[in-house]
């Protein structure tokens, strides 16, 4: 991969040949390169129709409604958090697969949010009017300040319904409202069994070829009814063409295409390094509690799928900042974008030397980074506990204050997201939060050391077993009750509590938010001010048709299904039913769920089953809608190919790939595997 | 940690600030530079009595003779081998410890082997003679067959108790031939509780202060009876006085100050970072299995005290290599090195360009140093198990071939090694066993991927723990006499043995071999032939006033007692017993052993307990003697402080510390914590 990648980087400069590169917003679309390339390029009937068929799930995936009646398509891994819940020692739908006979069966998820986007509006100037001037913590207070206010004017008094995001867009030298229709009762239709949905588990994980039916299908409902749309996507059991168009419309979590070479490096040495490690021994101790039977397996299935994923993700990415090539392309870009700057006095004036104090605020959070993450991020004290007692503990502090002074997240506007986590009736297992917070505390002295002051307030005499094991024998909040009370009681009946797990998020507060104060002053403020300095700069060489970095909010990206050669070989861009058969060998993660071995005689082994195609996509993307050009439902995305890890970085149209479950494949399996010829027939109703 | 090294570092090369550099071999002493430092310079009797007195550890430590009856004294660490084989779930010696009441009661350790070096001679000639003008694959062999001849010549008839290894020096440009009187009969006098040979565990561990009494006594016994010797050293109970002149005998294990620069970029851009993830994830299991009882604990400890250990070294490593001042310093020394060449052309038609032939080397092993640390490397099938099945089918190959041409671990003079650990009772825990070989069989498909050929014929239908289980459960490799009758049946008892363990090594012995060979082919050799070419070109600039990197061989580094500054703090040189009460929290890894709290009161606990002093060391030298010039032992070392983590490419007098149990704790502690007064006066006896 090494090679490849690095001679395509220092071409992406220079050719147009990175097509499928971008990860538009929906008002800034390359409508122009899209008519060369495709012939088609979408009107404004198109865009507007397509933003509000396509979903976001506030937890972290996409999706896309797929019937008047507000079924909502996503990945079956979008929704495990909602099957777990629902899932208990005795019927455990993560195993066996989920589908709701009729309306009345579907099951509400505990802690589910969909946003649909409505619209789109630039509010840059009202901040940068805010912050003009300032920095540090002036800046900080501002900028948060302005947004907070600009939210909660969106919402309105119906923040129930509605939600409303400012988004810094290029670094923050651009802000825009996103304001959506927010959807609180989601329902579950159907989910698939895990070993469909994630056939060949994490060793195919990011590979291909693939045969998984990583699907699963929500309701939103209103009012206790299924919502009642206008806009939904028809989907097209044919799908797309080898060469054809597709487009997918999703929420890519976070690309670092923009950041200096110091913030790469500082990434590449040290950061991403930690987080692996941590990852890595994580996900030992969960494999080993999962040994201990079934159920445990059970009840670290969810956790273990995310660090896994996510290990291979990041480590994906630390491969991909050591290819020393793609490095000195980073390296020459820079070099070349201060050189146009030093060029022109006028803009050299207005810009300064960003890098400069980019770089200077990377060192200085070197200084406290380990504190930051184990305190302030929570890293010392992994257990859903304590994120409980934590926003039990600061929320009762903000809830006092202006709203413009409130923590973000706690801000008038994101108030019923937060409400929605807290009250959540989720099940919770003692023994597997003792295992994690017991190996987090012990991480918390390892990483910050036996003699740091707030390791020996958080110790005391006790091991880290022992502390943890203390503070979930003596908590109450997996109580919701209990939860609600402290909650609606506020700081007077957060001070009373004697709840042990309250008393720890209570007195480690005022060092956390010390660690927070100073991030936000020293490090966030000067990023993202001089990003946006930055961010001038690249106007001024590029004009405005690029893209900004991915903030989890709605992007188009187009692309072609096509496959790719590596290393001399071809991969094909489609694989067929018949794959599925041939990869199982009848042990976990390639053993067939026991539906799809009872329906292979029924099946038409040569529908295409998951396919590839350029499109730029990253984290966040998952769930998301692949289209064609009439706005047509082909395919389902679910994961990219091993060459697409690097893709928070950069982008190479050679190798990187959106890997896609056909639209033909849902239906065939949705009607012949699982008899769910109800939500078929609903899916293709027009 | 960072900016100082970085200063200090870029003036090593223009300042002889770093005096305390150096893990000398004893034929080479910096004897000039000891007298006008420290006014003292060991003479020929000095020197051979010092290497006669000190001793290596077979497995991977050092220690000293400190008795005429064959004491030797070494760490605690460095002895949990044997003092784990000999526990069982009933008699748990890791915990409680040991003291055998009189030499009758020793128990001997199952497998242990100490080497006394008796003497070195050059063998360079010979060597050079045999590879002159070959390389690749004939390089590799001629220098094997020879090195292998000269071993075997050496031993003689008497290879049980005479042991020969030519030691390459400069990365090949001097081979040694040490010759060293063999010890298999070890037995246990002494073993403090882990509580008290490891206070403080893993969080303290490269840390300092300190308070660990983390020694061990072992005895030497010749035909039954305690070996009769000539050369020991003394104890002195006083110790060392700060800024006193210390020297350290031991056997450092491997030091990487000489490699290229490219040789460290892959380290730190590929290779350190896969063993740490791998480390991180199999410590994470290994705290989970632990978690499971005490008796899992008990048998999970010494592998999770080698990974923690093993991994904590590492991770200084990675970071020293991420700092990006002192790889600077690194590029530019090569860069003078190469200069000095290109200056003269009758040295550099002799030398050639061998930084490029190891970069590309270097390259070449990217290829595949992942399947061969997996398959030839054994990384794949992590059980006690499979190295005793290789061992069995290897070496029953290459017993049937000339010594000359066998693997090195198989030549004639490396037998008794090898038949002492296949013949050790040592215990074997079958369900701990699963755990690890099921582990590492989903690494292997991890690393490698789940296509790969090789993973393909390991595990076919099987998952890996299924294929683990089956393995574990039918072999019967856990009987030494079903080995015997193995190692002793040869080639024909192989080939038709049903064990499931033999089966497995015996199919993919033939893969593992081809590994083996293109390593040695491609890589090893290439390696050698031009670190010996560097080493020439260097010795050209230099002179002969320089050491060779460590190679598990004798050395002596020579300091000062002596604190450090760091951060604008002073950390003192000595610690005090009164410490170890202060730190203790009764929770572990801060829990007294009972016997220390006991005998509280009788302790004097002004007696220093450890210390520091600025002797160049690295792994492998734990349990060396800290000596002073009368060869007295002052001190045991045990560990190093965090900043002699990058030890392993380069020295800081201003930070690198070694750390050591002070003699004095050692003879207060054996006397009135144990009550073993017969040791204490045999090691007083002078």
């Amino acid at each position: 991969m090494r090679p490849l990648l690095a001679i395509c980087l220092a071409l992406a400069t220079v050719t147009p040949a990175l097509a499928a590169e971008g990860m538009w917003t929906l008002d800034n679309l390359p409508k122009a390169g899209m008519q060369s390339e495709f012939g088609f390029a979408p009107d404004e009937a198109w865009v507007q129709n397509v933003m509000r068929s396509s979903v976001r799930l506030a937890g972290g995936c996409s999706g896309s409604f797929i019937s008047k009646d507000g079924l909502v398509l996503t990945n079956h891994h979008c929704i495990v958090g909602c099957v777990g819940d629902l899932s208990t020692e005795n019927e455990d739908l993560m195993r066996d697969g989920f589908l709701a006979a009729d309306r009345s069966q579907e099951r509400q998820c505990p802690n589910f949010e969909l946003n649909q986007l409505e619209s789109i509006s630039d509010v840059s100037g009202r901040v940068r009017e805010a912050t003009q001037g300032l920095s540090g913590k002036e800046f900080a207070d501002a900028k948060r300040a302005t947004q907070s206010a600009i939210e909660a004017e969106c919402v309105g008094e119906d923040s129930a319904k509605r939600r409303c995001d400012v988004v810094d867009l290029y670094q923050g030298g651009v802000q825009h409202l996103y304001q959506y229709t927010r959807f609180q009762d989601v329902r579950l239709a159907f989910a698939p069994e895990f070993a469909s949905g994630f056939f060949g588990g994490d060793p195919d994980n990011f590979n291909f070829p693939r045969y998984n039916l990583d699907m699963g299908l929500l309701r939103a409902y209103v009012d206790g009814k299924p919502a009642e749309l206008e806009n939904f996507f028809p989907l097209n059991p044919e799908g797309a063409a080898e060469g054809e168009l597709v487009m997918i419309t999703g929420h890519p979590g976070s690309t670092q295409r923009a950041l200096t070479v110091a913030q790469l490096e500082a990434l590449r040495d040290r950061t991403l390094i930690d987080r692996l490690l941590s990852m890595a021994e994580m996900r030992g101790v969960l494999l080993q509690f999962g040994a201990l039977g079934a159920e445990q397996t059970r009840q670290a299935q969810n956790d273990l799928f995310g660090i896994e994923n996510g290990f291979k993700a990041l480590r994906g990415r630390l491969t991909a900042l050591n290819d020393a090539g793609v490095f000195a392309a980073k390296r020459e870009a820079e070099a070349e974008l201060r050189a146009f700057v030093a060029a022109d006095p006028e803009l050299a004036e207005s810009v300064g030397d960003p890098w400069a104090e980019i770089a200077q605020a990377t060192r200085t959070f070197a200084e406290f980074e380990t504190a930051y993450g184990f305190v302030e991020g929570g890293r010392g004290f992994s257990t859903d506990y304590f994120g409980v007692a934590r926003t039990l503990v600061r929320g009762a502090a903000e809830r006092t204050k202006p709203n413009a002074e409130r923590l973000r997240e706690f801000a008038e506007a994101s108030l019923p997201r937060v409400e929605q986590g807290l009250f959540a009736e989720q099940p919770i297992y003692p023994a597997f939060e003792k295992v994690k917070l017991g190996w987090s505390l012990a991480k918390l002295r390892e990483e910050l050391g036996a003699d740091h002051s707030l390791v020996r307030q958080v110790l005391g005499k006790e091991s880290p077993q022992q502390l943890a094991d203390r503070l979930v024998d003596g908590t109450t909040l997996q109580d919701v009750a209990v939860r609600r009370a402290l909650w609606e009681g506020g700081a007077d009946a957060i001070a009373k509590s004697e709840d042990p797990m309250i008393v720890l998020a209570r007195s480690i507060d005022p060092p956390a938010r010390e660690l927070r104060a100073r991030y936000e002053r020293e490090v966030q403020a000067v990023l993202q001010k001089n990003a946006e300095l930055i961010a001038r700069a690249r106007f001024a060489k590029e004009g405005t048709g690029v893209y900004p970095d991915a903030t989890f909010s709605l992007r188009l990206s187009y692309g072609a299904v096509q496959g790719w050669e590596y290393n001399g070989a071809t991969v094909p861009a489609m694989t067929r039913i018949r794959g599925l058969y041939e990869r199982a060998t009848g042990a976990e993660p390639y053993k067939l769920a026991p539906s799809w071995d009872r329906a292979r005689a029924a099946l038409d082994l040569d529908l295409p089953m998951n396919f590839v195609s350029t499109n730029d996509i990253i984290g966040g993307n998952s769930g998301s809608p692949v289209i064609n050009a009439k706005a047509e439902v082909v395919g389902l995305v679910f994961d990219s190919n091993i060459h697409g890890l690097g893709g928070a970085y950069w982008y190479d149209s050679r190798l990187n790939r959106a890997v896609s479950v056909h639209s033909g494949a849902m239906i065939e399996a949705l009607r012949k595997v699982y008899r769910a010829d109800h939500l078929a027939d609903e899916i293709l109703a027009r």
